[in-house]
């Protein structure tokens, strides 16, 4: 066990720890960030245009320079996964890697992960045609006709991503309309590449060695080299609800303006709040808040 | 009169206002910026070391980069003031240099500026010794005595400014503590250049051409080049109170967690909100909140 008592523990290492964690190491806080994804689901995406102060950079380069100003400012960062949080006393118990660290305060930034469609053949296909990143695999769809399943921002995105190495993209979109950004569904609507199918499911991802087809909830058959699918997220916070913290209907963690959960000492930050819209910028001001108040708690108890 | 209607009217051409503006412009709105003072606040920094993402950058070029990224998006930007807002029916009426602008939403970020003394000879010295910008006259005051007023971080931050130029830099503090950025304190602590006067107070400003002295509140003189005042900011809110905008006993524009005012289509972002925590990140999330229910509120009224 260390003995060493931390002042604030970041469980997560992307935009929004990252940026918790270099605040608190400005308020000369005793900082350790854990990191199971360096840099965090952004890195997932391709290029990033929409963070305010930084006109334009690639996903993986924004979640390295964040991590980067977090160390550099005095964080220390540990790439293991955190398995178990408790709290005895005033002291919150964070399990990494079978090891045991203590602090003061805990800022939960974990995030999300994709969501899966949950229908046969989607797991047995999962890298042999089925994909959870456009960004990360449209490459090896060159001149291949694939599908984007979902109806958001993100099916929007990814199609025009892949309609840039594909001969045809297909979105398939539950309802009669979709909700992504206009910019992005104009996009999509102008590509001649890109055929959006409202209305439509997959009921069976099928094939042999690889993904060859899918079947659609009304029996017709589609043939496909490969399917994106893009539904949505699940929220990383089975740990955060473990330890007592309230979750909203879509599990995510409930928090006030200033990043504070239910617990004393225990804040959130980033996607895995209850946030109405997800953005990098959103999660970093949560994340600086919950560094503030993290430092404010420590004021208060411990000094 | 202009007869066209913007979707949105940014009134701030700062951080917040400029992330605002550029976000607006990614939903495809019809967006127009006023800014009074370009890029805002920021500029009157010398160095940013503290937004999350931008390890480093003055603040002038951080102004800069953010506008940028509002007019590179697709927002436009009129660079006079405007002096009344009101609601006609479902459409806001701005006024700007006597010309009549309409939108069907407003995002108001005029942010701040700086608190005076209040005392004898603070106008008559003002740049004649008197400054309330470390950061843009310290180069003035080479090897010469000044002192800071004022007990926050801008005290501390400005006096580590004037001590890299100053022979002796006096921090005059009302209470008996600082309340800093312990970084920022520790700094000025262990400068010799630097020396912090606890409940010391100034009564006059004294000179003839120049100021040349002051007067504290318990009758004694302190010898003095220069004056930097850091007590603190007002909030620019008087236009969104005239409108019946509801505002905090701080002055300061009241928001929901989304960048909501109490009158619908109004939203409100950076400094000049209720935050309990002003920092550049803090409002740029809280206009992109404002852009993203300014879309909603578009989409729902006007679509």
């Amino acid at each position: 066990m260390n003995t060493e008592i931390y002042d604030a523990i970041v469980v997560g290492g992307g935009v929004s720890g990252a940026a918790a964690a270099m605040y608190c190491a400005r308020f000369n806080l005793k900082t350790l960030g854990f990191a199971t994804l360096p840099g965090g689901l952004i890195t997932t995406t391709h290029m990033v245009e929409n963070y305010p102060g930084i006109k334009q950079i690639t996903g993986p380069a924004m979640g390295q320079v964040f991590l980067e100003h977090a160390m550099e400012t005095g964080a220390e960062y540990n790439f293991s996964t955190v398995t178990k949080i408790e709290k005895k006393d005033d002291v919150f118990v964070i399990i990494a890697s079978g090891k045991e660290f203590q602090s003061r305060t805990v800022i939960y930034s974990t995030g999300t992960e994709h969501k899966h469609l949950g229908v046969p053949g989607e797991e047995e296909f999962k890298n042999k045609g089925v994909s959870y990143c456009a960004l990360c695999d449209a490459a090896f769809f060159k001149e291949k006709t694939v599908a984007v399943v979902g109806g958001g921002d993100t099916a929007a995105i990814d199609a025009n991503i892949l309609a840039q190495h594909c001969k045809k993209v297909y979105v398939l979109v539950r309802k009669d309309f979709m909700r992504a950004e206009p910019t992005n569904q104009d996009r999509i609507e102008a590509d001649p590449k890109v055929e959006i199918c409202y209305e439509t499911e997959i009921a069976e991802i099928c094939g042999e060695d690889k993904m060859t087809h899918v079947i659609l909830k009304d029996g017709s058959r589609m043939d496909l080299d490969g399917v994106f699918i893009a539904i949505g997220w699940n929220t990383n916070s089975a740990l955060a609800q473990d330890l007592g913290v309230e979750l909203n209907a879509r599990n995510e963690v409930i928090i006030t303006r200033q990043s504070e959960t239910n617990i004393a000492g225990f804040f959130a930050a980033g996607d895995v709040t209850d946030a109405k819209f997800k953005q990098a910028i959103i999660g970093a001001g949560e994340g600086v808040y919950a560094s503030v108040m993290a430092y404010d708690y420590i004021q208060k108890n411990f000094r």
